[in-house]
């Protein structure tokens, strides 16, 4: 107990303004870079290398020393240096008991190695005490000082102390250390700066995919189909007006399957008559991406926004409507006004409206920042309540639009639906069960499933 | 001094990466759901129950025993059963000395009990060291793995080591513990997760009773007037020309009210001659949803100018646009530019643009991660100085565009006043009003009283 | 060892619902808010005060001893008065050792002092602990409530105790504390109220400048050539035509402006061979305002976007169209749809909204809460590839939307330029130099240079 208090003595900052000595193992790219910034910070800082010729690299104002008398000179010592050369670490073991070992290291691939470096570092050296930080940041950035993203450096390790002074060294130089708890989590803090959107990938896949269908299916069936039949050449279409019938198809189509997965676990668990079995993996796995899916939908929807509004200021647009009001110039009468029309044009167009208003509400609480300060039950109420209103919004906007090409032939050019049918067919199939979900039958023994009520209980043995 | 240490170090984490055993006292729906997912986090669980058979609902992983067994098995104990309930754990106040009791539990009603039900917990055994932590995560969110919103698990406690340990285990569950405190802070988090809104709803019900009120006026000036004593049916109108009139109208009303007790609270001080004394309950109460009433006034606004947007697309403008000119055509002329019209068309669309993006402007500095980046002198600038901007703006938008309605008698149907009119009494209230508070004779006591200086000391006493 | 530990056991917090006695030195006005606060959240309130007279102003259920009685009953003192004055406090270091004393103490200045209020403090009285907090909150919030902003109070001191102490205060007056570390941090905390944008300056004065010089430069040639030499007078076209014209050019600008630091900095790192050289401090300053260059330059974009699509509501624009048709109408014919025309309008608008969704998707993943959320290869990939993607996008939507003048002789007014060759000088040189640098044989040796190679290691001595 006694000298382990004593040890805590050692480790407290120091009131006066000097900052402790750093010693740094390795002088590659990263050590080089830590080094210069630490100085800058106003540490002294020691590198421990093998050869102590390379000083040109080095920042002018830092120490070079072997290993074992770098190691002496500070508490702290950052492992600058691959995994594969960890275990030349070994026979230092004695100089670096009680130190505290910053493990900076990033592997080339995720999981490559069964155990995180920093449990491997604190197994090889059990008598030090191993922090990890710094993994996420990068040399370049801590060298120009453009830290505009990771400012955050993930910390963990097992002993509180060290961790605590790696924390401070984290802060003066100007970052934000985040405590991650224990060193299990080192694994997960390895992992993170080798990922590029892992969970955007199927969702942008998919939206890619549906895209790419569409754009062929529009580009059959209104360029080639007039070239072939009407012998007009649209092929301007493919700048603005294919692409407006795209995004609000792909867009009402992601939005469908953010709540799919929703009506599918509710279907599952009232057939199971329990919620204590896993759902299938597929369905785990894209009720986890629902949230991608759904801000992909509202990047869909806010293109189809800006393509509709520049609408009247587009030659075609212009020229199209100077043609009408001319003819009916010239044939020297003014058509009288179309109530019917007014009110579907009015309408769809208010629909639409409302439902993108409420989308990207739904997009703004999806902020992480937004999302922290709602609870529970408000983010439900957001994302299922207005949700659910935000698909009924934009299905009808469609059913509206699209509902007089329904039963005209004309619409069928090839015998293929509009593109408008195709798009409803999810939404629609979402809201009707749905609807059927809500009814009190229904809607009570799956409030009971998923208050841990079992129908059948011998299902979970 | 002796005994508290050896505890100390007996509950520091291991080095190793076995995970400690946590005991859960009760099998209810929230217990089995966080046992699941510790054992999947690698826990050892031990339920403490009062009958050990009905183990088909928990995980299949998890020991069960009785109470005291169970609780000799683990440092953290979890206590998932009802505030009614925790009367039963006196009799183990034994086993349960020094141990980490975990509360978990939330009430049905805001402020249910006189204490929290954490502090009641530690009433009864005031041996045990009492944690909370968990209430506002859900239970089905835990078990879906579906946790997007609430990762953030607030934790408070008397003892440091005791929430350590627990925010560790919150950490490896893929949870952010955020450390509140004291053990006095557990009434605020149990009343946390029972709140929906609760600083929106007064301004939502205002904007809803505005909204309303707006309705029926304009249904009964545009449509239903109109349809008596033109005889034309305009119904299609409540789809977009209405809204169009009420969200701008209702935006500005919330926009100047945002302003209005700022400017009624100077009034105060300065009749008061001191700012100790506290403003009337209504005026706090005022100030406190001054946020959520801009940014209702923002979303009015962003409706606002959707629905102006797509004002060219519309069957009935397209129309109207079409009559005007074939009627020009028919009589063969074209009418010279107006130009007094062109400037009023230009500036008060340039006004209300630079209006709405300065409102903009201030709806994302007000984002949680925005408004935390900026310091005190920073965002009053954007809030104070923008946002007065913001207001001019919008009033001088609303004067331009509805000031050749305010002279025409044809604008004044069954001798009501036209909507615009009624929108720019508050909006032209607190900007004169505030004008004058920027006088020097009255903004110089005004500073003073709010630096500390009172006119009147008696008042205070 | 012992002694420590005691004291230690004394400032833990009570289980007890009571809070401990604070005591505030000194009776101006952040000492009497924060006393009025304190009193409000449960604290008993002591004042240390010269004249214990002037009570009227204290709040009532204060006390108010003299400063060495008023110390005498708390752990924690707060230092509500000026740095000049606090020598006095070293007579009383007797009566302050070990105790907790938080400096709240703003300067009126940045760096007023040679070191911070806090150390300075602590160099005066060794034996207390010193702990920074409370600056960053306003005394008027404090008093109102209304502190939507800056909840955060950056706390930090030596004592880790003592820290914690505060931090427990903080939390119980409703604010959120932030740990910033050792005294050290002092000076930055100290700093922080008294910036106003400071990373803003230079964007902001640039952007205002380029926006001067084109407006004079739009004004000269669209409006006052057009009245002397056609002896129009369109000089409503300052309300929305000519603003409609600096915002893309001035966007477009700063966009590039992003860029260039980036590039000029390859250039200088090839040309050194060395990437262990600083860079021209304008080249820093340059690189670390690029993101509010950007945001700026969102900002540019998005005025442009509402400045284009409220074209066809405005008078000036009807009327064109109108007498357009008009004049149709009256020749007795309709021009065919120009194909190349259709093509050109389409295209241009495509690229334009194309580019600036990809600008508000690089503004939202600059959002603190989302930045904080993607690792380093995520935030690069937004920012470099999808930024370099939109900077391509909006300069082909200038040349596609301007080419049309480039060639015209009618475009150049008075000799000059149009304004939108001079808005494409910067992106395209921007452009031109980054395609040269992706090709291999420029490419290798830069990346060899950033993962710290040196062509010539003698630069580096």
């Amino acid at each position: 107990m006694n000298k382990n208090s004593s040890n805590i003595m050692a480790l407290t900052p120091n009131t006066s303004n000097k900052r402790e000595t750093v010693c740094i193992f390795g002088t590659g790219d990263f050590g080089r870079a830590l080094g210069h910034k630490m100085i800058q910070s106003g540490y002294p800082v020691v590198y421990g290398s093998r050869s102590t010729q390379m000083s040109n690299l080095i920042p002018k104002d830092a120490e070079v020393l072997s290993h074992a008398e770098a190691a002496q000179k500070a508490a702290v010592i950052i492992i600058a240096i691959q995994r594969q050369h960890y275990n030349f670490l070994t026979p230092l073991a004695e100089v670096l008991h009680g130190k505290v070992l910053v493990d900076i290291s990033n592997n080339l691939k995720l999981n490559q190695y069964p155990e995180s470096n920093a449990e491997y570092l604190a197994q090889l050296l059990p008598g030090s005490k191993v922090v990890k930080a710094f993994n996420t940041v990068s040399a370049w950035a801590l060298q120009s000082g453009t830290l505009d993203a990771s400012r955050q450096v993930f910390v963990c390790g097992d002993d509180a102390e060290a961790k605590q002074m790696v924390m401070n060294i984290v802060r003066a130089l100007g970052l934000t250390p985040l405590d991650q708890g224990s060193l299990l989590a080192a694994q997960e803090i390895e992992n993170y700066p080798l990922q590029l959107f892992p969970m955007w990938k199927f969702p942008i896949f998919l939206s890619l995919g549906l895209t790419a269908f569409f754009f062929f299916y529009c580009l059959a069936l209104d360029i080639i189909y007039t070239y072939i039949y009407e012998n007009k050449n649209f092929s301007f279409f493919i700048a603005i007006t294919i692409p407006n019938r795209i995004c609000p198809v792909v867009a009402l189509i992601l939005l469908a399957l953010v709540y799919l997965p929703g009506v599918l676990a509710a279907i599952i668990q009232l057939y199971r008559g329990t919620k204590y079995r896993r759902f299938p993996d597929w369905l785990d796995k894209w009720m986890l991406c629902r949230k991608q899916l759904g801000l992909i939908a509202l990047a869909f929807a806010s293109l189809h926004v800006l393509y509709t509004l520049v609408m009247p200021i587009r030659a075609f647009v212009s020229w199209r409507t100077g043609k009408g009001i001319i003819s009916q110039a010239l044939n020297n009468k003014t058509e009288p006004l179309n109530n019917t029309n007014a009110w579907l044009s009015d309408s769809y167009l208010a629909l639409g409206i409302l439902g993108y208003f409420l989308f990207v509400l739904l997009g703004i609480t999806s902020l992480p920042s937004v999302s922290n300060n709602v609870n529970w039950r408000e983010f439900r109420f957001v994302q299922s309540k207005l949700g659910y209103l935000a698909l009924i919004f934009c299905t009808a906007h469609t059913l509206v639009y699209g509902g007089k090409w329904f039963l005209s032939p004309s619409a069928y050019r090839w015998y293929l639906p509009n593109i408008y049918m195709l798009a409803l067919i999810i939404p629609c199939a979402v809201l009707v069960v749905k609807f059927v979900l809500i009814f009190p039958c229904v809607d009570k023994p799956l409030t009971q499933i998923r208050q841990g009520w079992e129908r059948n209980p011998k299902y979970s043995e």
